[in-house]
């Protein structure tokens, strides 16, 4: 018996499969739990805000619960995620991506370009959370640097090496599996730098 | 022939009548339109959150969209808007009420209230706009003073006249028909104080 590449055979591992449907689910579920422990622990209210729907259908049944029978995934307008940290407003996007060489800018919709600029302008820290997967790689790329490349760039991607550049990383905790807050702390209050000028 | 009261007699004057369903939707759809002209105008970015719902069973037919055929509406764990304006993070409710007396503190979820107090917490401009559709009267109260009566009350509803004492009215206009930035202005940045001080 011949074992052909990727056959049934015996020494198969056990591969992680994502599907279409459950691709950024992993991510998404990292940043919702350390949202839950930043509430906990009141560092910080940030919520990820409910897929936009359009409801068209309705059945109201006695005695149990409304039951929504037809409805459709809307694009959205606005990032996923937002809220309040340092007193200051928050706003940004998460996005696995599965290649190992760049991040195809179809990931994230010009609404949410603009989104992201429009909160810029306005005093926001915005921001895109990026995982590499293959890699295991979480990172936080500001939103002003992302958005620059995207209207500069004629590429339908960004390449790997530019997020080295101008990315950083974001440490995991068993609590808090992103803690991009850490982040956030280096980049856009310094806490850090303070710190090492301190020492 | 006997006109009943009500009847269906020829005197019966068109009655708006406001389905359970529909209740609230004006108020909604006035804020959304306001929101709407301060981002065009760049003034706020400001959106509602989408409907929470649990998504339970979708189906793809080919060739067409995704269909949600079977969701149910979740109870809210935030308030309805947020989002930034003259720096600031802004986090608010919206109510209709239909009552001429009173506010009924259950139209307001216990999760939406603690919600207030954290984003507060954190530096937030936080309140609850009630329109009193029979006066057709529309209010921004401050979520601070909401938070201490509803901790401090054995009452299932807010008196009007506890409205009157501490909310303040919001104008209207035709492209903001809820202008409530002006009164967030007033009560939050204090423009129209400096104003009558300076004049």
């Amino acid at each position: 018996m011949i074992n052909y590449p990727g056959g049934s055979g015996k020494k198969t591992a056990p591969v992680h499969k994502t599907s279409a449907s459950n691709r950024g689910m992993n991510l998404e579920k990292d940043i919702n739990q350390s949202n839950q422990f930043y509430l906990d622990t009141d560092r910080a209210v940030i919520h990820k805000k409910p897929t936009p729907v359009t409801i068209v259908k309705v059945d109201y049944p006695k005695r149990s619960a409304a039951k929504i029978t037809e409805a459709y995934f809307k694009i959205p307008s606005t990032t996923d995620y937002n809220g309040i940290y340092r007193g200051k407003y928050i706003d940004f996007e998460a996005k696995e991506c599965a290649l190992k060489t760049s991040f195809p800018l179809k990931s994230i919709h010009p609404h949410q370009v603009t989104h992201l600029e429009s909160v810029m302008r306005h005093g926001a820290i915005a921001f895109v959370i990026v995982r590499f997967t293959h890699l295991d790689e979480t990172m936080l790329v500001p939103a002003d640097r992302m958005a620059a490349f995207i209207h500069e760039t004629e590429r339908s991607s960004i390449p790997y090496s530019w997020f080295q550049d101008n990315g950083y990383a974001v440490p995991s905790s068993y609590q808090a599996p992103v803690d991009y807050l850490k982040t956030v702390d280096q980049v856009y209050f310094q806490n850090k730098n303070t710190e090492e000028v301190s020492s």
